[in-house]
């Protein structure tokens, strides 16, 4: 039995760094990145372009992009909240641009303060910009706040699948879904990522899930075994969302890249070498609590990557 | 859409005390499981009949046996490594005897001195004593290090449905499968109890996972979408085994509960009264870590139990 190779997106140079209130060092932020690329990460979102004074733990977006361009075979990604954070992160030179498009009517003006549909705007924009000046970068919308809000409770599925269909109409590649807060069960996203697949085909994006209610890893094999093939991890299981309370706690990419790899599962990373990636990760933020029960317990007896583990 | 529900089978009292070095007073064990049965917890593992210099934190089995069995709707279970201690449970009058019978001939021969040909001897010894004296007991035989050891590593699949075949055939009620240290992953889970309910039908038994790396909901939840009804779970993850180094991390039940009634699985527990619950563990065991992402987090907003959720 083989199973097909899954992508790991690793957000915690973004995700994670904006949620802590420590800013790493610069230079610790590009030995962290080229340790997790060491270790075979393929996808890192390692910049947020927001203006320095609202985060800034992101001040340094632009050198890190141009560093991290530098590593062979790796997909730059950053975070873009809107015009102005696509053109400086284009000008930087990223390979793909990500949008934070909130289901969740609430959150959306708390986290960007803009509607839902001002944000399908802002990504036909960016989209029409994008094709302008960069054709070759790719633009994904993630859906926030997809299976539930901390401000608003329930997220009616429908304006989910809407919503990701009209960020695909007005110009993105593909179309994610976010637990923002940690409210994912794995039956619901099994409903809305077939739901996404049907619509969206292979424009259905990421999933990115969170492990505030100890979920993450179910509902990431439940997305997996509906089809989806990239999954957003944060080493350590760093961040979260600052504007959306109690939303802590990414997916661990550690735990994540394991229950894959022991299932025969491909992801193309050591997972030796990512558990070392811990080590700058912890230089550059010394003191910031760091998760992850695989590099507690260590890999079991006989461990073998890449093949059907303990058989 | 409804799924069908589970019997959630807590193993805190028995599991979870064995594997802490304090002993919990036996008024405090009293207080525990009454509030684990105030939640609508309707099967304990309320104890170990083993010799009281081996495990002094069980030497008031007897007792506890006999308090639970005063709560109305629920089965009192005990684990009994052998004859002598089957008698015992049973003149205490437990309703069902679990017993430990290892695929691992490594962990076998650590945890009951045994071989494995000599434990399903043991069950037959115990299923004759058990016809004999209380026919209306229930006999399970829980087959431990099902998806590996620590001790010698891979376990063969074979071997596992092998021996749990033999335990039915010896006259158990019932076989399921343990993963005793925290190597199963969903791939393996899904495999094992496919095969195992392929070859012993209704009485395949439960699935008694470790959450040692992390992945212990999401074998659960592998575990289910097989057909798998009851799971081993233990408040705040205590326990583990003190013969199998590594292997704490029992299955959080707070965490399990919240998975399945999110899901619209029904478990017949209240998730505020089971999170109360924790009071009456952690007054018994002062200092003793607690864990669970649930207890934590709290529930979703506008989180409604026995529904859909979040939808």
């Amino acid at each position: 039995m083989t199973f097909p190779a899954i992508l790991l997106s690793e957000v915690g140079p973004r995700d994670g760094l904006q949620s802590v209130k420590a800013t790493m060092p610069t230079a610790d932020k590009l030995r962290w990145i080229d340790a997790l690329h060491a270790a075979g990460v393929r996808e890192i979102e390692v910049a947020s372009f927001v203006p320095a004074h609202l985060l800034p733990q992101m001040a340094d977006a632009a050198e890190v992009v141009r560093h991290a361009r530098t590593l062979p075979g790796l997909t730059v990604m950053a975070l873009v909240p809107n015009r102005r954070g696509a053109e400086a992160a284009l000008a930087a030179g990223v390979h793909k641009l990500t949008m934070p498009v909130s289901a969740s009517a609430a959150h959306s003006l708390a986290n960007v303060r803009k509607t839902r549909e001002q944000m399908v705007e802002e990504v036909r924009a960016i989209a029409a910009l994008r094709r302008e000046i960069a054709p070759q970068v790719r633009l994904e919308a993630g859906i926030s706040t997809a299976f539930g809000c901390t401000l608003q409770g329930e997220v009616p599925e429908d304006e989910v699948i809407r919503l990701a269909a009209q960020c695909v109409a007005a110009g993105a590649d593909e179309s994610g879904l976010s637990d923002t807060v940690g409210y994912a069960n794995p039956a619901q996203v099994r409903r809305l990522f077939r739901r996404l697949l049907a619509e969206l085909g292979d424009k259905a994006g990421a999933a990115h899930m969170h492990n505030t209610r100890g979920l993450g890893l179910a509902n990431c094999l439940a997305a997996y075994e509906e089809g989806v093939r990239t999954f957003d991890a944060s080493l350590g299981g760093l961040g979260g969302c600052p504007y959306a309370p109690g939303a802590s706690g990414n997916v661990v990419t550690e735990d994540l890249v394991f229950m894959f790899e022991a299932m025969g599962v491909r992801t193309g990373i050591d997972l030796q070498r990512l558990i070392a990636a811990r080590a700058p990760l912890r230089a550059g933020l010394p003191g910031e609590p760091v998760y992850g029960m695989t590099p507690e317990a260590g890999l079991p007896r006989n461990f073998v990557q890449g093949g059907i583990a303990n058989v």
